[in-house]
């Protein structure tokens, strides 16, 4: 029966989604995924949104396969191999092979599901990397360092990694060691705060994030004065608002902030809208 | 015959729109219409777009008085008074009344039309006031410092006062002597370049460009920059296009600095919209 058990591991996860209220936009190291300028989040409750990932790691898996909501992606691409985990499994492991340990060797196969729309502004990918990271590391055992990991999936998957009100540290290594997220205030500390999700189109958005921010660290002469100047005297700003249960400061500048990153895509050359008159 | 000739005065003058494509968006003297940038437009011809002032003056006139379009306005608002020139003409006499001229104490009566919607964003204002000075200037026989007293009506009103491509210096005097238009170069320079006017929607702007600038200057951070750091370096390039006539480089200029004018509106709080999903 053990051997038979064995045979198969299986280990599913469930993440939230968290919507920035200081927003991240602009990667300074696109490989490591390092942001320009730190940002903070709201992660959401499950009960509404969330992912669910099943991992499964077996000797008779031939290959590393992955499905998003039932349809096979590309199991090559550096942000899903950046969260395999196997290195880091090795590296917990001590480089000694435990016989009661599941094989690092074995192939994975790993389903991901999204109970709401994918790719329309909704942190999807958030939600989903920070869910494969949890899952092969529940599979593999291993338990620190998740944020930095999932990071590499998705620069703003590391903040739904913790609940509550979570900042995600710009850090000022070039090997991204301190670039991680971190709790500022547990879920229970503001429990009168509900987050409203309007959907105003679940289309996928016009201009992906990745490629969005890029053009937009390129092209846009506001971006870097907001990542510089304007975003460490909000973050700071924000914090004290969520440490005083603030609303209104706290409603206040997240609309502000929401509306200069949209200010940052008008500036982007060619110009990126993600509002229309209805969002608007 | 010459005293019932001289009973009433009059003078006609025509104005053109301007549009511009480094743009002028807050003020760093409210009162005298003092600009935090320079800015650079295309005079438009007025065989399409143009406003028409009748100005006239009589000592059977008991008041001021001002249509605009056939409807009555106040002619007691600062901006209109500020252009109302007596005080230059006065100046010009050198305070001595010449018996043939026009007797400065005279009430005016002003008829200004548009033959576009007014206060669309078809700079109507900047056409208005260049037309409501021409037409005085014209009445009094006055013909110098005209741009200045034109940006007293409204900032961009300086730049209707010349033909082709022309700036509007920002100036560093607080008295504003040095805040004039000049032309960059004459209409002539260029004439293969046409300017297409659409008009997605003929409403009333929703906020006004005084208090829209002005709320901008007051709240959005990123227009800071744009005045002190990016204006310069675009104006410089944007004379350079023009003298080169290089239309590719002129157009994507224009294009980005009207975009990144739309950004400092959404940076605005509460933030400006004057884009709409059919304008984008």
């Amino acid at each position: 029966a053990m051997a038979a058990e064995r045979a198969v591991a299986m280990a599913t996860c469930t993440a939230p989604v968290n919507i920035a209220v200081i927003k991240y936009w602009g990667k300074r190291d696109t490989d490591l995924i390092l942001p320009i300028n730190s940002s903070l989040s709201v992660t959401l409750h499950q009960d509404q949104l969330k992912t669910t990932t099943t991992a499964a790691a077996s000797r008779d898996f031939t290959a590393d396969r992955l499905w998003l909501n039932g349809a096979e992606v590309d199991v090559g691409h550096p942000r899903v191999q950046a969260c395999l985990l196997r290195r880091l499994a090795r590296k917990r492991r001590g480089g000694s092979e435990d016989a009661a340990a599941l094989s690092l060797s074995y192939k994975v196969h790993v389903a991901s599901e999204n109970n709401f729309p994918t790719a329309a502004g909704l942190a999807s990918s958030a939600a989903g990397y920070a869910c494969l990271v949890s899952a092969l590391a529940r599979l593999y055992g291993v338990e620190d360092e998740l944020s930095e990991v999932a990071r590499r999936g998705s620069g703003s998957a590391c903040r739904s990694m913790l609940g509550g009100f979570v900042q995600w540290q710009r850090g000022e290594r070039p090997d991204g060691t301190d670039s991680l997220a971190q709790q500022v205030a547990p879920e229970t500390h503001w429990p009168e705060l509900r987050v409203l999700v309007l959907v105003v189109s679940a289309e996928k958005k016009p201009v992906g994030s990745t490629a969005g921010m890029q053009t937009s660290v390129e092209t846009s002469p506001l971006l870097k004065h907001r990542a510089e100047v304007v975003v460490p005297e909000r973050l700071a700003q924000m914090i004290r608002h969520i440490q005083e249960r603030d609303f209104e400061g706290f409603g206040q500048l997240a609309m502000r902030d929401s509306n200069q990153f949209h200010a940052t895509c008008l500036d982007t050359f060619p110009p990126i809208f993600y509002l229309n008159d209805l969002s608007r």
